[in-house]
């Protein structure tokens, strides 16, 4: 386990007393206390794909639109982890949801650690895609200390296996990102388990884990044979 | 061309003197003028299965939530057919809503006499699913006219290939249908291309054709193998 600087850093977020945000920097480092430091170069070229590993880590997805009926459309995942009554004080009424928005937002929910780390996996993830900016020795070496080597053109699509290009992240279709952050088992959200993917391939793993999503696309070339 | 009674039914919908609803009776029928004769035995036993034959035939599917950014979240396929100035004195304002929401509304245009087509195929598709009740005589040999013969449990999913059970449409996962109805080419709404899926294999299709979401699912399994 690597060992952190875990300073708390006051985000004034109503949020905060459920659980407090923590430095991530290493023990006894230089310069601020930030729950990002590995982000600071992406942020500063690139924000919207910096913005995007900040917010896929640690928030969830709710509808499209907000509405009393369709629930908040983003919430930090951990506050997903307190109860209906422990909600209540901060607004959320998770009685008057659809049951289904209620599912959802419940299946995202996740541990803050959990979020930290997804974060920086997926940051790593990105220093390796095709046309990736080269990430500095002190940020390389920060995440390789936690998922190994960083290699140049070596991510692929969660579902597909294609090669992800890093200006996929620019790419837009109907104003919506062409790169998702995937899961192989959509019901945790952790390091190991999560990845990069395109909007469609996640749309079509839906539910499914990616084992049985390839056991279900298997199946159903062989039926096509068989027709 | 099977020829029809096709005397206008009156509707008293606003969207009448757009599209008059024809009576889909053989010339010189019995009975009542009715848009959907042929749905009438199913609706007796069965009015949820009628109802979403209907539906998915004659209306578009917008967001789950209608507002004024969502747009309307049904509306007469045909009304969509319309030019953005057609359609503001029924007081739809296409140019408030998303780009991406008028992009589907207006993929799911399709002209009356195509849907009424869609409702007969499906009614079709639907008496040949397993443990679906038996047609009257004059439903199997109004509906054969169209598309052939009625063969006893040969409705397969459109995208898996695996059969339809008539009791799916009971059936429903969070609060939404098992079955849904799917298209071949989803740019296009008319009886060749129509027929029904599961939910989950018709959101993995997504704007795919069936022909390159089996090139693509067929590419993945060729990855797999070789990664």
């Amino acid at each position: 386990m690597v060992v952190l600087c875990s300073q708390i850093i006051i985000s004034r977020s109503k949020y905060d007393n459920i659980q407090a945000r923590l430095c991530q920097n290493l023990p006894g480092h230089d310069g601020k206390h930030d729950e990002f430091p590995y982000l600071r170069d992406l942020a500063a070229q690139f924000p919207s794909v910096a913005n995007k590993i900040r917010r896929d880590a640690t928030m969830t997805t709710g509808a499209a639109w907000k509405s009393v009926e369709a629930g908040p459309n983003r919430i930090l995942r951990w506050v997903m982890l307190l109860t209906d009554e422990e909600l209540t004080p901060y607004g959320i009424s998770m009685q008057n949801l659809k049951p289904q928005v209620v599912a959802k937002l419940r299946e995202k929910a996740a541990a803050y650690e959990a979020c930290m780390e997804v974060a920086k996996k997926l940051t790593w993830l990105v220093y390796q895609m095709k046309g990736a900016p080269t990430a500095s020795e002190k940020v390389k070496s920060y995440l390789e200390t936690y998922f190994g080597n960083i290699k140049e053109d070596s991510t692929r699509c969660l579902v597909c296996l294609e090669s992800l290009s890093f200006d996929a992240f620019s790419r837009a279709m109907r104003g919506r990102a062409e790169i998702e952050t995937g899961h192989m088992n959509p019901r945790y959200h952790n390091a190991l388990n999560v990845g990069f993917a395109h909007r469609e391939c996640n749309i079509a793993q839906g539910p499914k884990t990616l084992e049985e999503f390839y056991s279900w696309i298997g199946k159903i070339m062989e039926r096509k044979k068989s027709i």
